[in-house]
């Protein structure tokens, strides 16, 4: 057990914006919650997985949306315990600890939220060990857990409970729910016990991103030494290093779907790389190649400053490297792929190579 | 008190259909539901609404979405009762009497089959007195009820609960569940006392809809004098009789929208006839000039047979009597106009004048 202060948040918020692949929501607005979270309720209590009780009662804290909506549509902060007293009030008890469902700037924050408020502790993992657009994509899922009951609570404290047994059908509702909602909103959702939860997460999720954050802030004075540090940590493989020639971004159906092209520059001058997202990034072809896929993670940083940079955060113009980093071993299994490999997100003629291999 | 059989339900879901301004659901999926539902559970008691206890627990039972939808994705019977199930189990109680939203050749029916399961009474009455596209667009809106919490199923099962203080926000949120679901779903809703629903509810609805279901089918024997007899009975003006020459017709955001086009017959020719409809005829213009706006109501006659014509029925080459009918009263109030007047439904600059003053 240890405590997150202001410090930590920041760089989780940070860090879990490269864990993102682009999604997962902005990181600044994650940054300006989570401290004035702690400022006003004090250092958050985090548990390893090994820590918890057995039969803890965990429930996953997360938003659900478009990261553009997000930017726009600022949370009010309450609508996460909303949430939450929505499923419990279904279960007919209160939960012991939080979840997150995913790295990312703004859902690593989530729970953080009712957490804080509540005085309940947070478990360092998650259920991607980076961000995906789909609330059945978690590891959860591949281990046949249910989403259902589901609390979904907007900024204006309206409400819902979503019961399904499919979770590919809860996140039809919910994202039905989302697109009702203006788009962005709050569930809590995946109850377990702590047994489970210790078995079926991704392990650390919140001090690897703490730690890929503080080389991040390491990076404002040593910029080739921390992407150097960074590259090493991750296990990552440079994909890329190029300017934005074109954003082709819509918001539809509840999700911020494009594809961003880069223009190469230094060794890649002459090459391209299109990056197509659902939220996050899902697949990178330089010139045509796919270089890497889902579920591995392809993260973009400003060329200049190492500052991630999110789907909704790429234009015309931007610097960028671009990174494959490998992604939890959970989804390098036959049924980890099912849930969340190329052929998940269309692709379904591109094979999956790792990311290292390719 | 007295018991609706075979012949009663019969007869209400065809009157319904007349009753219903075009939308309120298919009538013969309406007749073939009730007929079964009463075949398999015995009449149902049918209360007047002075008949109810001041503090009864009512709630309406209804179907949401497209009609078009439901003619191909036919209800399995049991989702009403799922939704007056999830409602339940949110208030902590159990319900006395139900009640139809609208009048409506498969939204009359809707609360008869979890009022036969059950042994529960009906109420004769309705929020609308004919049938309306929204949820909130109901006289129990008028006088300030709340339609949440709202309980919501499928056929499949999967089901929600919504809360929301905001009607119009509840019809938001119910239209997102409707379209995640399938486009067509089943509600409980707009909880009341046997006193409010006395008070605010349009009375004697299912009774006028079987006298006119009962005048239908006299008419297969006797057309003329039916059609005579109905018209005398509901007030109604004739408004056109035509041929179909075209139907614009989408079904989009869980509605049927549209546009159809007759050409004039007999008295009615060379003129054009256009309706408007979103699930039910809105705005019929003769020439381009209105002659009968919401929410006064629109139905649609074979013009050999009487036999009531919905919105998704309506296609190239019927011949149509189409008649205007007075709405009930409680529709021409200042405040009854602001929920269901023509501005309601974006016809900003078309004044409401009773169909029978026009």
């Amino acid at each position: 057990m240890r405590k997150l202060g202001v410090q930590a948040v920041e760089d989780i918020a940070r860090g879990a914006a490269v864990m993102a692949s682009g999604g997962g929501g902005d990181p600044y607005l994650g940054m300006v919650v989570a401290r004035q979270t702690v400022e006003e309720f004090g250092p958050i209590e985090l548990l390893e997985l090994g820590e918890v009780p057995d039969g803890a009662r965990v429930a996953v804290s997360m938003g659900l949306g478009a990261p553009t909506v997000l930017v726009e549509k600022v949370p009010r902060g309450t609508e996460p315990e909303f949430a939450l007293e929505v499923l419990e009030n279904a279960c007919g008890y209160r939960f012991d600890a939080l979840l997150p469902s995913e790295a990312g700037g703004w859902n690593s924050l989530h729970p953080m939220l009712p957490a804080a408020r509540r005085g309940l502790p947070l478990l360092d993992g998650d259920g991607m060990g980076r961000a995906f657009p789909e609330l059945q994509m978690v590891t959860w899922s591949v281990f046949g857990q249910s989403a259902a009951p589901i609390g979904v609570a907007d900024e204006r404290g309206n409400t819902m409970l979503i019961d399904t047994r499919d979770n590919k059908r809860a996140e039809d509702l919910c994202r039905g729910a989302t697109v009702a909602m203006g788009g962005n909103i709050s569930l809590a959702c995946y109850g377990m016990t702590g047994a489970q939860a210790r078995t079926h997460s991704v392990a650390g999720t919140y001090t690897l991103c703490e730690e890929v954050g503080a080389l991040l802030r390491y990076a404002r004075t040593n910029r080739v030494d921390a992407y150097d540090r960074i590259m090493e940590r991750l296990g990552a493989v440079e994909l890329f290093c190029g300017k934005v020639r074109d954003v082709e971004r819509r918001t539809e159906g509840g999700f911020a779907r494009g594809i961003a092209t880069l223009e190469g520059l230094d060794a890649y001058r002459g090459s391209v790389l299109a990056m197509e997202f659902q939220n996050e990034f899902l697949m990178a072809r330089r010139d045509g190649v796919p270089v890497c896929t889902a579920p591995d993670l392809i993260a973009a940083f400003d060329a200049e400053t190492l500052t991630p940079i999110t789907g909704e955060a790429l234009k015309y113009g931007c610097r960028a490297l671009i990174v494959g980093i490998p992604c939890a071993p959970q989804w390098r299994t036959a049924e980890g792929l099912a849930v969340a490999g190329p052929a998940a997100f269309g692709y379904a003629g591109v094979p999956y190579v790792p990311v290292e291999q390719r």
